[in-house]
């Protein structure tokens, strides 16, 4: 149950702004971030409160398939570095003071233990979807539920706004061929470089795809089975968390590619999702343009980020801030009336 | 006298990025500005310091031609409100702890007597430049040099990064005349809608435009001559805050089409400037993507931002910022692969 976001109140931000001190609409992109913040929150002078990035970590079975830039084992490697401090989105959640969460929803290997890491494996990777279903139905969904249920938790610990992201080495060849069931389009056109294959290696990928939609043939009106069949346990835990969001009202910032395919999914179990959701970024892979069009969501930025982990989410809470800080700050005309007046 | 960017600094800060744990030039934009930075800094992990917004703010005759959407005497009210701390320049500028510097260089009516406020005037107002010049010769290189001492003050306080905006009721008017001379492009296609006119006025925006090109016949590869015939006193002291940051290897945020424009007369008189400039963003105004792409610039942000005042280059700190630190606290393959052995 998700819901309405609050007109009246974005009605009375919009009516704010343009009491403010500026020419109305001046302000463009800031303009709508405030508005669209005021009716989640139900507060036509809305705060952002506390930030957090959520992370999820899973592996691919299709990784072994050759078509990523990483090997397979580079997931646990990136998951170390993350509890070091050391990756973009660290660096980026400790400028923004936003609390970060790491899960382990199904990386394959020796499981790190560390007191910032939450290891809640729902399987050690899918399997190879080039030749059976990623994962049982059951997974998908328990996917999902684990995804509302750490979400949930931040949120009764006081998360007031989410930025999402993803580790998984082959993530983006799984939200290729998420995105072929979900859009019905050509593999060559949806099917990018990740994080840098060269043009063999981009062929291979489209060929791998293609074989995964054949040997699974997902049902294509049933999310879940999309999820189960071709899709990734980071995803699923993803897509919970934008649904169990949206169901507290609480705002998500995607990231890129993987995030926004998560998103599409989220949507599709519950149109209502849509409103709660903001594009940071418009990433490199080409298959983000599409998904963020069909969602009707316009990216903040395009920085040709082709990095995933959070870090096009995290790195646009100032930008956000700055949106809400203007609404919150900036003078009316009455005000400037009066004390001009004085 | 501008100095060449290190180009050896710039090298090893891409050297830097590339040893950083993550895939190369995945940080898109953000690689490019911290490189940027580099270069200009002369240290491959450059930090940002101490950061100063500069609003240089002016009258133009040219605004009683009825072109503007406000009254040509609400210059002096948009002072006070900066003193109030009520524009939104105001609150990002607090948001990011930027210093902020509020020049009067050529305000008509009473001048206003505030601590913060810098009241320098060069003349009041310039002349309509429909019917005569905008100011002397000898006005245009005072303001350039007010300009260059300006920033010169600031730099010796400690400024290392600038931001630049204005405040000038008539100067999208004026920009587009010297956009006009420095681009040769037809006037229709180079002149906007200001902070919000509606067709007639823009209409007759381009019929003043043009009259004004037509009575002073500016020579077109003099940009002093340009400045004192159909520019304003803003946008030249704008223009030597811009000779003068990169005389002394300080790098400037521009915001919109008013400081974009001088940053192209800044660039006429010296090529080398061009490397020190930034692009917050892409506003409104037509004319403003023609000077980006002339200078070869690529704003961060495409906003929609139509208020100038420094709104959109202080918006962008955070994102300047952001690529700083990254360079400066990401981990390296080496660091990690060290980290993870132990």
């Amino acid at each position: 149950m998700v819901k309405d976001i609050d007109n009246c109140s974005a009605e009375q931000a919009q009516q704010r702004l343009n009491s403010l001190i500026k020419p109305q609409g001046s302000l463009g992109r800031l303009e709508t971030i405030a508005i669209w913040l005021a009716g989640i929150k139900g507060n036509p002078v809305p705060q952002i409160g506390k930030k957090v990035v959520l992370i999820m970590a899973a592996d691919h079975g299709v990784a072994r398939e050759g078509i990523t830039a990483f090997p397979p084992q580079a997931g646990n490697l990136m998951i170390k570095n993350f509890l070091h401090q050391g990756a973009a989105v660290n660096v980026l959640a400790n400028y923004n003071k936003t609390r970060f969460v790491l899960v382990d929803v199904g990386l394959s290997g020796e499981a790190v233990s560390h007191p910032d890491l939450f290891v809640r494996r729902i399987r050690a990777g899918t399997r190879n979807i080039c030749r059976e279903e990623a994962m049982t139905r059951r997974e998908a969904i328990a996917a999902l539920e684990l995804g509302i249920e750490i979400i949930n938790k931040e949120i009764d610990a006081g998360a007031t706004i989410v930025a999402i992201g993803e580790l998984g080495i082959g993530n983006t060849a799984v939200s290729s061929a998420i995105l072929a069931c979900l859009s019905g389009r050509d593999i060559r056109e949806i099917t990018g470089r990740g994080t840098g294959l060269d043009d063999c290696a981009l062929t291979r990928k489209q060929q791998v795809i293609a074989q995964a939609l054949e040997v699974n043939r997902p049902n294509l009106i049933d999310p879940v089975d999309i999820l189960s069949r071709v899709g990734g346990l980071e995803i699923g835990a993803l897509t919970g968390v934008i649904v169990g969001s949206a169901a507290r009202s609480i705002p998500v910032v995607l990231d890129g590619f993987v995030s926004s395919i998560a998103a599409w999914l989220a949507c599709r179990m519950n149109p209502q999702c849509r409103s709660y959701l903001l594009a940071s970024h418009l990433s490199e892979e080409p298959g983000h343009r599409i998904v963020l069009e069909e969602l009707k969501l316009e990216p903040l930025l395009d920085f040709g980020l082709r990095i995933g982990e959070g870090t096009g989410a995290v790195l646009v809470f100032p930008l956000i801030e700055s949106a809400v800080k203007i609404i919150n700050e900036m003078a009316t005309m009455d005000e400037v009336g009066i004390k001009l007046l004085n």
